[in-house]
């Protein structure tokens, strides 16, 4: 009789989640597709205190400036963790960032804010989409791997700052909702855009983002976790009385 | 007789150095001061730290783009600690920094690098002279501000990684040598030329800063300070192969 105490729902095989770093990544694949995943993350961060730091100077004020600049410097935090993970499984931090730059300053170039509310917005947005993919991602990590990614996703409060100013600007300019919520669909657009490349290029992790285990991957869980993501979005949107 | 022991350099009356804030915080003077004093070195770290993030976008590499986002993440610590202290005292941040915008966004403004090392160099100069500013300063305060100041003094490192690729890019190629010491004596004179602009809107700031005690303030005095700190910058340059 095998394992009759399992829930009908979980695998059958033994999860990656259930092994630590060291027995996880004697899986070559493995090993691979969390360096990317590290790499991705990284420069993620990296991008988002650049571009964070630059929207803090559309700041209509010294408080509000340094809110946006308070946001940056997390993110430059969560650089640093995962920067220094990478060395620590003795990979070059740059080598693991190289393939996700493109992508992500396109990302960034396409979507520059062209005043205070859209930064916002956008700030709120890419953290919001970025907390979304290191939730779904964090089930498919051995131990370790997931308790950095989820100790990065930390709760940083930042989200809170945004929606007040947005909504209160909206609340002042009703107008003002129309122009945002096509901002952020725009945003939400030019992110699945640059993922979809990503995953295009990067078979190892886009492999492990779904849970395969065999050669390739299955593009359409890799679209069904986009459109959770996107799902998630749009109720957020609303929230924000920004129909998406 | 009258205070025999006192040696002759020592100031006959009590020093503010030997007050803790609540003592010295009484003489509203002082205390106008210090609420200055800490509005300027505040914003003036949040504009260090804005600049250094857009100047990380001239990065050669990722690995220097790092290094530059990592200086910029130390000076927003730094301006935590001095908004925190600010609040302690319950005084506004933003009011205090206010005073200090204009001059220092107009510094920013005048001096915005054209490349990578123009920034490095930037981050160099302006980093030691805030730190022989600091320590100027320090001398003249009570003893909570006075470790507050020398706190966020503290060495981070940074000096060394510029001083480090300068150094090597004027090896590399001599006729660099020439434009980055004009470079950094512009610097300097646009450093100074605004903190002339302080000293003469902030008189109870500039009289603190020379030990002044009567009304008004010793201009011969303020100018010493700016010499000494102009004869260090001029030493550190000599250092960096850079005839100041």
């Amino acid at each position: 009789m095998e394992t009759p105490d399992t829930p009908a729902s979980a695998a059958p095989t033994t999860s990656v989640a259930d092994l630590d770093w060291s027995a996880a990544s004697a899986d070559p694949r493995y090993r691979a597709a969390v360096v990317d995943l590290l790499g991705a993350l990284a420069y993620g961060e990296l991008a988002a205190f650049e571009r964070l730091a630059e929207d803090a100077k559309l700041a209509p004020g010294l408080a509000d400036k340094a809110a946006l600049a308070r946001m940056a410097a997390a993110e430059f935090q969560h650089f640093e963790q995962l920067t220094e993970r990478l060395r620590g499984i003795d990979e070059e931090p740059t080598a693991a960032m190289e393939p996700f730059a493109a992508p992500l300053d396109e990302f960034h170039r396409l979507t520059a804010p062209s005043d205070w509310l859209e930064g916002l917005v956008k700030a709120y947005v890419g953290d919001a989409i970025a907390a979304d993919f290191y939730r779904e991602v964090a089930s498919r990590l051995d131990s370790d791997t997931r308790s950095l990614v989820l100790g990065v996703l930390d709760d940083t409060g930042h989200a809170s700052f945004a929606v007040e100013k947005v909504r209160s600007a909206i609340a002042a300019d009703p107008r003002l909702g129309g122009r945002l919520a096509l901002w952020a669909r725009r945003l939400m657009g030019e992110a699945l855009s640059q993922a979809q490349r990503v995953v295009a290029d990067r078979d190892a992790l886009s492999t492990m983002l779904v849970g395969g285990v065999a050669d390739g991957f299955d593009l359409a869980e890799i679209g069904r976790m986009f459109s959770r993501i996107t799902e998630a979005h749009t109720k957020r949107m609303a929230a924000l009385d920004l129909s998406a």
